[in-house]
């Protein structure tokens, strides 16, 4: 019998507990549950055995063999895990920002004290993605990861298109539904989707980047009319991160994340409401897509779970073979087709000046599109670019933005390539 | 360092060899090789170190760690996979009919003496989904299964919607490029996916059940024209294989491998060309779906090599935990809504004599369609039938088969329903 610690008891933490106690024949006991004032926490179904503490003291000092951590947030939860690997114990975490920022450290800490470090619910919460990339696809040689990784944005995004609703009315049901937190700021500005993207670039990829080096874009300029558009291009828009190891001899990481346009045909479109995608591309076993529901307490209590059983399988004493990822530095930059959405006071010779701009820069316009029916005081178009680089997009985007027919501020995004993914 | 004896030297034991030796930097040595008639075998490309063998007597004797069983069929490969377990080695094999029939047995031997026995290759090829379901998702309780698990049959289908191709012409184009066997009976009429979902049963749902109670139907009734009609219904055709725990107390599984009526929102039908597609359905974290390469030689020494790796990790000795799978009894019967396809010598009374036949067997009549420009002499039209069992289809069938009007032998098909899946 395993014996476990949670540190951290609200809704993944109580789905974790009802799974270890809904009578299942686990060899798993959970004795200690930790909170901040856990008088509050005390709920009427748990076994009179456990052991309720305010102190995470008590924790350490416990007989616990692993300790569940589950408060979130860089500190104290980062000096926690710490504490606990130095105290003995085997640690299970779904916290992101602490494995993007100190995994490998945290990891090699692990190795030496033969402790267990697992975090399986870090990432895309119910799809076993962490377990994949480590383990069933090790005898592959990874080179790309794409994903969409954030459940809010996509139930955002999702939303959007089918009710034709703004970002922030999409937001608000977010926020209503319990999807999105009353600051979204890390979800919609990428932040999240960028910590676990580290975390798979460490795992899959084998290359150790710093996760604020990875470039974000916001979906927060994404309009209903953005979706018109995607369509009559054979597209959905997803917020897409990705991470694909450089030709060159360093190994650098190219990655990103940000609103793209998506094939309906590519695995990405396919996340529906609040689900996560994960598609690996492997040397010898080539694409690979992993789909499941990414947040929310249950399915991340599934994650942690099978941690827990991961461990009771092995026994506490865990292998000490880690291989820590290479450093790698950050790319920033994919060539990749475009779309530019300008929204204009119409007069006559506006793509004939777009077009002097794009020539300038060297850049080919593939297609031009208008919707009919928009008033021409605030009128949307767009434009597809043949492939460029993003830097190229935003050198001509400053040299437009100052041009005198913008109603709004112009929106681009890149167009993930078709056949670059199968269908 | 793990050393490794591979037997069998064929399409996937030199794409395991070709990974091991590309230098990728790796804790496995493979130090000997067995095969008939080695001498035929020996590539210039191996290292001088290996030992080459004729004689799985040497293998037993020899020094190797692990042997990796990749002859295929159920004996002498079960066998031999018992004599390695018995002479302390631990196996890695891809050997869907001895996992599926032997499998819970030599998993017992195995966990007796402490070795691996490790098969994510028999299933899925590419997709880690022996380790996902073991593993991955170990902290949920799984209810059902459901899968493309044959690569050559949704190759075939695939290319008779695609090409309005026949069933010979797509078996003959299979054969071609090498993804069906001269012999394709083990592919196209269901006993290749009965083994793999025999395995997933035991593995995923926690069941044994005997591979050869799972009831099968061959694909080779469909005709292109099926699936023209399917795309009226908004559906494609798939092979789909299908196990479910049952509600009783008893936990049996119903179970079928079966040409389907698939709804385009459905991830099976995603599935192209000779890909997988897995999808369980787990109690807390809802459908995780999984699609990847499932046959060739390189996904499958994916599967090996990351086995190898699991080894690696953990050391020779394995842990002692193996919990049998329950021994369960296979109830063939899921209700759903069933396709049946006519092709009729025209005449008046047709449908009413049909009709009248379901009314008997207390079937509802959900839809009739019939497309137009087709010859009165053989003429193809299609009923929908509201959920019912298949057997009572059966038996409707059997009543209607005895009615003068046909030109060829109906066929049916369950459609899976829409809503039981998200999309």
């Amino acid at each position: 019998m395993i014996r476990i610690a949670l540190v951290g008891f609200g809704t993944v933490g109580r789905a974790v507990a009802r799974i270890l106690w809904e009578g299942e024949e686990r060899p798993l006991t959970l004795a200690h549950i930790c909170n901040r004032r856990v008088e509050r926490k005390i709920v009427d179904w748990a076994p009179d055995a456990v052991a309720w503490t305010s102190d995470f003291g008590d924790v350490l000092r416990s007989d616990a063999d692993v300790v569940v951590e589950l408060i979130g947030g860089l500190e104290p939860a980062g000096d926690w895990i710490r504490q606990a690997l130095e105290a003995g114990k085997s640690v299970v975490t779904a916290n992101k920002q602490v494995m993007a920022h100190a995994g490998a450290d945290l990891m090699r800490m692990a190795a030496e004290r033969q402790r267990h470090l697992l975090f399986e619910g870090a990432v895309a919460g119910g799809i076993p993605i962490i377990r994949a990339v480590r383990e069933g696809l090790a005898g592959d040689r990874l080179r790309r990861v794409l994903g969409v990784l954030n459940g809010t944005c996509n139930y955002m995004l999702t939303r959007m298109e089918a009710g034709q609703v703004s970002f922030d009315d999409a937001l608000r049901e977010a926020q209503e539904r319990g999807y999105a937190e009353a600051d979204p700021t890390a979800d919609v500005d990428g932040g999240d989707a960028q910590a676990k993207l580290a975390i798979l670039s460490a795992v899959g990829l084998g290359r150790k980047v710093a996760a604020g080096a990875i470039p974000l874009r916001s979906i927060r300029p994404v309009e209903p009319v953005d979706f018109n558009y995607a369509r009559r291009l054979g597209c959905t828009i997803r917020q897409v991160s990705r991470a694909e190891v450089s030709p060159g001899a360093r190994g650098d990481v190219t990655a990103s994340v940000q609103p793209m346009l998506v094939p309906l045909t590519s695995p990405l479109a396919r996340a529906e409401g609040s689900q996560n995608v994960v598609v690996v591309d492997g040397s010898h076993g080539g694409e690979t897509a992993f789909r499941g529901f990414g947040a929310g307490g249950d399915p991340t209590a599934v994650a942690i779970v099978s941690d827990l059983e991961a461990i009771a399988r092995t026994g506490v004493a865990a292998p000490r073979s880690w291989r820590p990822p290479a450093a790698a530095r950050v790319e920033p930059d994919f060539e990749a087709p475009q779309y530019l959405r300008f929204v204009i006071v119409d007069r006559p010779g506006i793509i004939a000046s777009l077009a002097g701009v794009f020539w300038r820069h060297g850049l080919n316009i593939d297609s031009v599109l208008q919707e009919p029916d928009w008033p021409k005081s605030a009128l949307p178009f767009v434009v597809t670019l043949e492939p460029c680089s993003s830097r190229a997009v935003q050198a001509a985007l400053t040299e437009i933005g100052a041009l005198d027919f913008h109603a709004r501020a112009p929106v681009w995004m890149p167009i993930l390539p078709r056949g670059e993914r199968s269908s």
